[in-house]
């Protein structure tokens, strides 16, 4: 028996999100059919972690078990063959038996790309979040530290009792290593990097710093919001799936 | 009575091209519903040339006559904010009473997008050809000029009678002004501008190209092919739309 970790990335804009679903296109089911017509096998691929619809990823990573003897190389090429252009497998690599795509994952990196200027082009609108209106970036940019360390982020979580985190485990723990917003011509541009992420916690924090921008919340307030451990103390909506993408997954 | 010159930007993906067909989902029809809606009135836009189903459009040019008393920018914002995200409108401005967009261009400028690695990024795939395969690809740069001048294009338009060029006139003979060929990173482009395009000629000249590259004609083997002025001696396949873009259209 192989395990194999596959990296992948994707444009999440017509999947239901990562998650295998009944009747609705999903990146793991996708590829997981993939799977069995080269191989025969049948076996669900594990994650890093769920991305919601919408939602793209530069190098998303998942592990399988499989007999089959097929080398890595072409793996590559077969499953990509079959993959609609918007899945691409960017490697395939034999690893060791306990490696396992989520529960080994030790830190992440989203990317939130925000377009500031009047006029989306249509070349990005499937990859950003369009927000013309007035921001208060060195704000944003001044109060992006605020969240980095050991921190309870209930109140950045998605309040979803059925799945109270994406990576499985039952505490609401996470320890942010950087946090940083940054302009890049017409875009403005949120990169986050973790130990883990609970469900919408980018989008919830992306939400918030827009807050910052508009000067409704303060860095003192996010503190606030942090240790008030409770998402209705957090006044900042969702940001759109579209602006997200997981940038890469680190073991 | 006014009359507008319309700038519009378009991911042509999901569109069966830019003119109005019945049941399919076209630029130009999407753009009058847009402009009924706003306006009132039933209009058909005229666009500087049509471009096939999945060609897109960093700046194509339409002219209307209007009735309407609303300022230009208003009309920019109306229609963005009625308009899917695939489509935008640039810039709307008032011109003479004889602009028209296509009877009035001197020159258009389009470019052809080759993806040379090996992995299609699926955010490039809508916007590229994706042709991994050996090319010699000095050969092809030493080629592009040979199509420079005023020549009979006969042997790379469409063979289509009913619609023997995109202008809407009767003789296929077009001034290319420059033609070249660059290594951009992972993509080899094609930038081509002249003053008209017969149908499919930008797409039927990459697909000769892609010949040189590949060895099967030399730049001789072009000009032979050129003077022939008959698609069956130019044994190049039409490249596909996706990686087409019309870059400007110049008045």
């Amino acid at each position: 028996m192989r395990n194999l970790k596959i990296t992948l990335s994707y444009d999440g804009s017509e999947f239901s999100g990562w998650q295998v679903q009944p009747d609705r296109p999903s990146v793991q089911g996708t590829l997981a059919d993939a799977w069995k017509r080269i191989t025969g096998e049948s076996v669900l691929p594990q994650g890093s972690g769920r991305t919601d619809a919408g939602v793209h990823a530069r190098a998303q990573v998942a592990s399988l078990s499989s007999e089959s003897p097929i080398p890595t190389l072409n793996i590559v090429v077969a499953l990509n063959d079959i993959l609609p252009p918007a899945i691409r497998v960017m490697s395939v690599e034999d690893v060791a038996p306990d490696f396992h795509a989520r529960r080994s994952a030790k830190e992440k990196t989203y990317r939130y790309r925000i377009y500031r200027g009047d006029i989306c082009p249509p070349f990005l609108a499937r990859y950003v979040y369009h927000h013309p209106y007035p921001l208060d970036e060195a704000r944003m940019v001044q109060a992006a530290s605020t969240v980095v360390g050991e921190h309870d982020f209930t109140s950045f979580a998605a309040v979803d009792p059925e799945r109270r985190d994406q990576e499985g485990d039952r505490n609401n723990i996470r320890t942010i290593r950087s946090s940083r917003w940054e302009r890049a011509d017409e875009e403005l541009v949120y990169e986050v990097r973790g130990n883990g992420f609970l469900h919408h916690m980018v989008r919830n924090l992306v939400g918030a710093f827009l807050l910052v921008g508009k000067g409704t919340l303060d860095a003192a307030d996010l503190v606030r919001i942090l240790h008030s451990k409770n998402r209705s103390e957090n006044p900042g909506a969702t940001a759109p799936a579209s602006g997200l993408c997981l940038i890469s997954v680190e073991y």
